[in-house]
């Protein structure tokens, strides 16, 4: 089938590339308002052909929106105002409640299917695009009872050809898990580095230091934050909750540290050990 | 040259088998005051034989003290009592004030090297001992002024061979410098885990939604606590203040949030992605 992948940076580009591969596509129409984008797209063949979403609308029977979420909000109305019988969209944002309490009421809301793959890195761009980003990952769709069995049927039979694991969720449940699992992991790392980079004058000491410790936890503060700010916007809520409890647990660290109780702390350290049952 | 390795956990056992592998030992004698670590690490032949220390030290030429730094405190002095002339003492602790203020007026204070490799995982035990553990990574010696000639020439020879870059700082630096870029990392991964672990009540939504982000945010917070209160207890007061710094720069990020200030909270996310170029 003929797809269309609209914004064609890590998410959207990655997913280009598995769908070929997977033979689920034989054609990818890439839409992007960055022209340089596209091109840089096109001439890493993750897409065959740049083109305007009108056209590419009507020539794709899936139509993905790897987008940001303020991005989604602003387009998916009218996107399904045009969308022709048949054909199917689908978004892979990080956020839902907003978007689905958006077209709740349109009379083709059945036509869309809100899609989270639980996969990314700290890079953005079609250059950021790789192989198998999906495969073993988790697919989490979001409040599939309200798309249309056929669209459902098909994004279902996609996220199986790319190696993932299905969740189902609705919308309310979606924000909350992944303001504690995801966002918050963002706003820490973000957070890191700011400190690291204020405390430490000397830039050439972190690089000599960085073990890959350090490298870890900071990682994800090269998140752009072009994707991550309407996250944040959209999730504010979930994300203000859990970053509450994140600062309480490093206040109570702190407490502890400055009382030299290290006895209660080494039982702190204990029970924050509990996370390699869950991790593996 | 025969080299005792004292603690055959993730970092003593990683030591002894690069030493082996690079030619630099050609017999390694485990100590450890756990038999059941001493039995493994023979087992999967890190060791070539445990031993006392007493009788390791009458045989090796260079002893590595890979324990937690309250260890080290509590036997370095002993150990520097007993060392023999020509001999080496060389520790790999992640803090290093406390210990060179101990030994500073001991008799014998030029046989010991104070070295900390920038090296490690979040697993620990002589199973966790892995390969290639330091080859790229940087190694600092510290207040190399105060070891004898022969001893640095020593150990400056065996990180060249494991192809580790060497930096050299006092003890107040690392311990400065350490605290920015290492310790203040385990603290926030320990408080992300706690936080997770606290919000998130349904464990098995952790496992589906976790992804590469959120595993390496939190993967420090799989360490010891047996590694690291002793290293938060000698470094107290520069975690503090970078742990300070942090708690404030997460209420900075709490507070745009909550004042829907997304222009500044933008600006700060694209200041934090500054750690890109520092870690390429």
């Amino acid at each position: 089938m003929i797809v269309t992948v609209v914004g064609v940076g890590l998410i959207g580009g990655s997913l280009a590339i598995s769908l070929k591969e997977k033979g689920v596509a034989n054609r990818i129409i890439g839409v992007d308002h960055n022209e340089e984008n596209l091109r840089k797209a096109k001439e890493l063949k993750i897409i065959d052909e740049g083109s305007s979403l009108e056209d590419a609308m009507t020539r794709s029977e899936l139509i993905i929106l790897a987008i940001p979420v303020d991005a989604v909000l602003k387009t998916l109305p009218s996107i399904l105002d045009k969308v022709e019988n048949g054909r199917v969209i689908m978004d892979v944002g990080s956020t839902k409640q907003k978007i689905l309490q958006l077209v709740a009421g349109h009379p083709k809301r059945g036509r869309f299917v809100a899609a989270h793959p639980m996969a990314g890195t700290e890079y953005s761009g079609p250059e950021a695009a790789i192989q198998n980003l999906f495969s073993q990952k988790t697919m989490v769709l979001c409040d599939v009872k309200n798309s249309d069995e056929d669209a459902l049927e098909m994004v279902e039979g996609i996220v199986d050809q790319l190696n993932m694991r299905t969740v189902y969720m609705n919308a309310e449940e979606h924000d909350l898990h992944t303001a504690y699992v995801s966002h918050i992991s963002h706003i820490t790392s973000f957070a890191l580095a700011l400190t690291v980079l204020k405390k430490e004058k000397e830039q050439g000491r972190i690089f000599e230091l960085a073990s890959g410790g350090f490298e870890s936890t900071v990682r994800l503060a090269k998140s752009s934050p072009d994707t991550w700010v309407p996250i944040f916007r959209d999730n504010r809520n979930n994300v203000l909750d859990v970053l509450d409890e994140h600062i309480h647990q490093l206040q109570q660290m702190r407490k502890l540290l400055e009382d030299e109780d290290y006895e209660t702390f080494y039982k702190l350290i204990q029970k924050s050990n509990k996370i390699r049952k869950i991790l593996k």
